[in-house]
């Protein structure tokens, strides 16, 4: 048995439960990793290509855009970099298993205050 | 509306899907924040509680159990603490919302030769 | 050669300037292992014993207290936990490598509004 | 007062004692910020370009440069991505402050069996 097909094994559920699970990994990945992470304005593209490498390695991730918020503050001296934060982040990643594909999000939400995960889309084809 | 209402409400889908996307944050949580951690025999135990807590305080966990792999290895002296791997880790965390109930495992697989994080069982009042 | 020996003929520097590089390494340790933890005003106490113990197996670490800022938000709903930021984190590790001791500390500096890691003594017996 | 004499106001040491311990924060930096990171083959070099960024950023980082350990198992499927370990980082960073320079290395030693972090050299102008 190959070994996408033991993986599937050892799953309580079908693939469109398990797409919704993996959504939720990649979240609490992107969060957890990355946090702490030192950048500035020059090096932030180079860090949200280098989040968005990361989960698109990771099985059945189909697509994912990471943006980090830019530093609208004023003057730079040697310490004016930034350690990422959760509401600095904006991510969209979209996991596909067989015919079911679950999109999810991340970014700080106004109304609840902290920055919030929480599945947009799914589909079954 | 109360924060628990607002959350939901950016929700693509009901409580049993958003049940498995929680647990699948809590897997990618326990991986990505604590790998790395040093530790001993000594403070093996503390870390295990330390991680539970950290899951246990995150919104709609209803239990977590986190064991770390005991180290077999002989002898002791000033370099013998361990980095955390993912490897080394095995938990069971269930999570709740409303009436849908997910519990999702991790854990080193010997077949598939990496530490695979699953899904249990799902349950529906 | 034991491996302490071992480790030292790897130094192109003595025990002051080694334990200085080793509170350092304490520092950035405390920092990117644990930025982002989620905990709460009943689990705080527990991260900091968690954190001083990682801390503490780790070589030459002679004593480490680590202490996070209360919180005096009001109010507690089932997303009242916060992430563990760097602003938070009040740290002082006194290390030792033979007759040379380092203490560094970190904490969040208002005058230089970001949280600054420092050597606050420096004893040679 | 600028913020840079400032932050050194606040050390019980001078520019060579400074130099030693921010060599051992970056040291430390890469070590907990990054291991756990999801990369394969393909995204590799990007993933050691982002740590360097992360580090050049930081205060009095001269010169950066860290390599991970190629990938030699063959076979390439949905799970053949690995999770970066300690083991596989090879780091020099040069720190100068003022007149004094360091520059520190981390590579797995095979004579210690575990990752090395040490002072290579020590200049001072």
């Amino acid at each position: 048995m190959d070994r996408e097909k033991l993986a599937a094994s050892r799953f309580a559920c079908g693939e469109r439960d398990r797409a919704l699970f993996e959504a939720g990994i990649k979240m609490g990945t992107i969060y957890h990793q990355y946090v702490g992470t030192p950048f500035n304005e020059t090096t932030r593209k180079g860090l949200e290509e280098a989040m968005e490498s990361a989960i698109s390695v990771q099985p059945y991730v189909e697509s994912v855009r990471i943006r980090i918020q830019p530093d609208d503050r004023k003057g730079e001296d040697r310490y004016s970099y930034r350690s990422l934060t959760g509401e600095m982040i904006d991510a969209v990643v979209t996991v596909r298993i067989g015919g079911a594909s679950v999109t999810a999000e991340m970014r700080f939400d106004p109304e609840l205050n902290y920055p919030l995960m929480y599945v947009s889309s799914i589909g079954t084809d």
